[in-house]
């Protein structure tokens, strides 16, 4: 089958053999998103060979059980053992043993087909369409952080960047009711938001010690830095992105303000299903383009243009 | 008076004027305790002239309201305005324009007399000795990991560094029932704590992703490091020290790994005062050794050895 290849730093087109493990289910891949991971993955951010891609919606083309068969799903990206002390201590996205689609020894949906244990899979509901179901595992990532973080409706939430994932983490806490600002750099990203009654804020407005959470999705030192500027003391700061190398940080300052830092990754499919399905968010928005899966070298290229928020990719 | 003074890096003893605000209480000191806070300030960490010191206990010469006259006091250390964000919204410990005893713009207790709004005052219970209340201070920064962080009785809960504060978390946090392990670098700090059966773990026997909390306690980059890789994912890494300049970390592996830092200061002084009347803790096993205020230099050579703990000053 056909496969976008990750390897030494470069992404190219390849037949690889289709996936073939027995006690997994084999999906047809529907639709693929662009995710800021894969870019940060092709320029090494992790070392990964493979096919790459976590975001999908596909069609159960072989499972086990067949009333799975025809069913249109999303996964769950992480496949884990169930037996590690993470497993059964209920963090199963911690898994000490996990595979990961797309990004840890396991290949991703940048391909014609993908595998995942039945375990992972999530039915998509018939009003959400392929162009919705597609952002279901980034807009689960933006849900992990009320999962983590209990953001109250009389909370003063900042949220610094407004990309692909910053868009779907502003609609999210947009839901709860708080009193949120966003700090976009790009016209379009300010449009979006705009559009949704979001508010947005200008760096320079962001007042010092203000913000009872502070969201950073850049994964930029200066975001950070705007963050933990702007959190109050004792407030909450919550990581949302991917940070190059190490950061330098005065960590003494972070005592005296006592201020909680809280790194946030994957989350629940469930919630991100029910709230496509009940039209509270609007993930489509975002779609800037989209390219078959053949012409998958431009779409990365596409998608790495400043400014892009999100390409689709089509097998 | 005579007063331990601070300036450019260098401490002497000289006569400065005795406190006189009208509308703070003067206290004699009987007993004032140094903590690495002090140390670290005459090494140039802050900057801050005048007399250091903030741990004390002491008795009330003058007050507005006579009823305090004679009463022996302890005192919070950080004098506040009432009026600023922090204050209105119950985080005194942070108001904005505080001044903090012998760190902040206000003179410290390594001196005859000091003085405290009427607000900062806790008296002192007859059982409670001189050589336990001059530990109130510390005590309840120790107790103020559990203001901020819930220790559940079944959660496995690693202290990295058992030195002056480190020892009064061991014995905090043992009185949760938690599965507590200390790394503890002097033999005596390893004696005082197995007297009380707290269970020491060596730096080579604590497994990475093991620990539920973890309470760093040596504001040193090599603790923070063991402390970092001793979290499990989620888990709760509680700063409890200061931490000189900047220090370079790996936050992806913080949003990987979902943890919590959290920093953590100032605490509660009753439920330390109750914790001493009742006989939970005992923090005069901390003292090494005592000096005359007039020794006070001596003093500070003495508590900057080597696994020294407490050293008492006395007016």
């Amino acid at each position: 089958m056909r496969a976008l290849w990750l390897e030494n730093n470069k992404i190219d087109l390849r037949d690889i053999d289709q996936p073939r493990k027995q006690d997994e289910v084999l999906i047809k891949i529907r639709k693929a998103g662009i995710c800021s991971t894969d870019l940060e993955l092709v320029k090494g951010y992790y070392p990964y060979t493979g096919a790459l891609g976590h975001e999908f919606v596909g069609e159960v083309v072989r499972a086990g059980d067949a009333s799975w068969i025809g069913q249109r799903v999303v996964g769950d990206i992480n496949a884990v053992c169930g037996a590690c002390e993470q497993c059964l201590n209920g963090r199963p996205t911690h898994c000490e043993n996990r595979t990961v689609l797309g990004i840890v020894n396991r290949d991703g949906v940048f391909a014609e087909f993908t595998q995942l244990p039945i375990a992972n899979l999530h039915k998509v509901p018939a009003s959400v369409s392929d162009e919705m179901a597609v952002f279901t595992e980034p807009l689960a990532a933006a849900l992990e952080i009320q999962e983590q973080v209990h953001i109250k409706p009389t909370d003063r939430v900042l949220l610094v960047g407004a990309g692909r994932l910053g868009q779907l983490i502003a609609q999210t806490l947009a839901l709860t009711g708080c009193d949120l600002r966003v700090v976009a750099r790009h016209t379009r990203q300010r449009e979006l938001l705009s559009a949704r009654g979001i508010r947005i804020i200008a760096e320079e407005d962001v007042e010092r010690w203000r913000w009872d959470v502070v969201v950073e999705a850049t994964g930029s030192p200066s975001g950070f830095a705007l963050a933990r500027q702007a959190i109050r003391p004792r407030g909450t700061l919550v990581l949302k992105s991917t940070y190059k190398g190490e950061m330098s940080v005065n960590f003494s300052s972070i005592v005296v303000d006592e201020v909680n830092i809280v790194g946030s990754r994957c989350g629940p499919f469930a919630p991100a299903l029910r709230l496509m399905e009940s039209k509270q968010v609007d993930p489509t928005v975002l779609i800037d383009d989209e390219f078959s899966l053949e012409d998958g070298v431009k779409a990365f290229e596409r998608a790495a243009q400043a400014g892009i928020l999100k390409v689709l990719l089509t097998p």
